[in-house]
């Protein structure tokens, strides 16, 4: 029998985040189609289209107007997902497979900058510093809010995303609730957490004990060759993990020091962030020189009980998290070929058809200047 | 404060197989464009079409041509996403979130019938129902096959679901795993047999303690009114499910006894079963008069363990299991305007817009007769 070779043989990989497998099927990049790239999508969206409700100064469905905003510009979604408190009380369950909850929050848009053709990879970096910034606003603000327990910010983009406007644009939601992913993900944290660290270096979480993130981060950078690390600064880490669902899902953590959320992150580690948030969506644009989309979401700490709460102090939500970001990208082949994750993926298991090993030299090898930098 | 009305007020439900929340924001739909149906999508097919890989007599890319097939027809996928028996060994991980395990087995593709342009819907029962039978052939087949622990059946219908061939058809995918879904179904079904059964005249499940299943669908069929209720008839139901993520997303069961796989159905249950998959495809076309796009899947019991094998008694998969379907269309307002999974929904939790109860009412408001028959 022939050994066994990853980026041939059918595996299967774990991902220690959901508890999670995902099928991964090397040998179906061999199909004789594969690697054309086809002609990229070119994108010439004007500096600021009057018809945009995103646009600076002009009206949104409500009727309101946005202000002049020279900068980022935040605003309450005008279809909020989740509505302020008080919430009315749901009734009882008629039976336990009937249960209903009741939930509060609410919802904002973020806009990164006035120019309508302008997405996160091509602004400037004091531009992208300004997000972070509005990022740790909105999390400490609508944290403060009563019964606030998790803030979620996310980013759609591209119309195959999902997105309605191509203005770029962020959202965030805030549910009195932990939403079941980052709750599956604390939930794992929490568990992993339970031994002895085994990487050499590898900063440790709450009470000395081994982050899971923190782990992952320096098993990492340890390994002989960098094989799924995509890029690296000061303080953070870009690498395509090796549980990756999505072609070239990306996850983006700080790896110096076990951070739990984006309001615990000094001056310099801010900075290397917006750095990176650069680096990995400039890569992302030259992979297939065209806009790329993908969804974004940031995981962290949830909202710590108020201090004078009667939550029980064991609550170490606050330690347990370790900040990272998720990029889900479908693109798989080229600016217009893309992977389905339906039928099999959505009945049976995560399915994928490069090897992450694979997807993460690619992004590798592309550079770190916007391809459209030359033309502008 | 005004009372909790679920049409109105957002809240989260629980999905109890998979053990996560949904947010459901049905004042969401209050949105201004909202309920606008756009123009039909029209299908004219031709009955044969020579570029077709599917079509009785054409050659496949692997150069093989298909036989000149009267009804339903089964051959291997050329580009199967696992391979058969052995699987070279994977090497011991080097660290535990590392892993790698080695999974073998096949993937078949079941064209539904010789004409290209009849999707399921449109078949007449006799065809369907050789369907059936065809799923019930590749369940036993490839279970015979050694080291078999899963036969997945799934369609991906519409170039939407990432269907690449308009042919009507369905796959197989089998594994020497149980995949990451019909795993947390089943260890869900296995925790909730541990207590009483709670709705009278409920079939029971194992050892004659509840099957959730079971018990879900006699609950739903002993509410005053059957809201959540789309069809019902001798043996089987369908159901958008009090905790349904996609628009109009079907659990389609057997609800008179409990039945594990479709290889333990008798002769009635299988023309009952038939005939609920030609209503339920019937009403979605005529829901928004287009050829409806969905994934579906079949759930059912694992491979049990050969005779002779040395796994020990309790495993009990045979029987917790409880045959059922999963559709997941992506459609929510119009043939061209679709729900998009995305941000929220991969970073954070489910969300929908409009309540399973008014999605039940506007599939079961729908005709039996397909829109397009009367035209043909
Ligand atoms: O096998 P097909 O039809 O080529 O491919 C389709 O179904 C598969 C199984 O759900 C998915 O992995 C693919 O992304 C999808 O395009
Ligand atoms: O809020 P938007 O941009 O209108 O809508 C988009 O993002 C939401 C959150 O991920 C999704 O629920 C919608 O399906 C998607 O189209």
């Amino acid at each position: 029998m022939t050994d066994f070779d990853p980026s041939t043989h059918p595996h299967r990989r774990f991902n220690p985040l959901l508890e999670e497998h995902v099928l991964v099927s090397p040998h179906r990049m061999k199909r004789p189609w594969l690697g054309q790239v086809e002609a990229p999508q070119t994108t010439t969206l004007p500096q600021y289209d009057e018809k945009c409700y995103l646009c600076p100064g002009n009206s949104r469905s409500s009727g309101v107007a946005n202000d002049p905003y020279e900068h980022t510009y935040v605003f309450e979604n005008d279809f909020a997902a989740v509505l302020p408190a008080p919430a009315p009380a749901a009734p009882v369950a008629p039976h336990r497979l009937l249960s209903t909850e009741p939930v509060h929050g609410g919802c904002d848009v973020l806009i990164f900058h006035p120019r309508h053709d302008l997405t996160l990879p091509q602004l400037p970096h004091s531009e992208v510093l300004r997000v972070v910034q509005e990022w740790i606003n909105l999390y400490l603000t609508r944290g403060r809010q009563e019964g606030t327990k998790y803030v979620q910010i996310f980013e759609n983009k591209g119309s195959i995303m999902g997105c309605s406007n191509p203005h770029p644009h962020c959202q965030t939601w805030t549910l009195s609730a932990i939403p079941t992913i980052p709750s599956k993900e604390l939930a794992s944290l929490r568990r992993y957490s339970g031994g002895e660290p085994s990487v050499d270096g590898a900063p440790s979480g709450p009470k000395g004990r081994p982050c899971l993130l923190c782990e992952y981060a320096h098993l990492e950078l340890s390994q002989e060759s960098e094989r799924r690390i995509v890029a690296k600064n000061d303080h953070w880490l870009a690498l395509v993990p090796w549980w990756a669902t999505w072609p070239f899902e990306l996850l983006v953590l700080p790896y110096r020091r076990h951070i739990s959320s984006i309001a615990d992150l000094t001056g310099d580690e801010k900075d290397s962030f917006a750095r990176i948030l650069t680096t990995v969506t400039v890569k992302y644009d030259n992979l297939f020189q065209c806009s790329f989309a993908y969804s974004m979401g940031i995981h962290q700490r949830p909202i710590p009980p108020p201090e004078n709460s009667t939550v029980l102090p064991d609550n170490d939500e606050d330690n347990i998290a370790h900040l990272h970001l998720h990029f889900a990208p479908p693109l798989l082949r080229s600016a217009s070929v893309r992977k389905f994750l339906v039928g099999f993926e959505l009945m049976a298991e995560a399915q994928r058809d490069l090897t992450p090993e694979q997807a993460a030299a690619r992004l590798r090898a592309c550079s770190e200047n916007h391809y459209l930098d030359s033309t502008r």
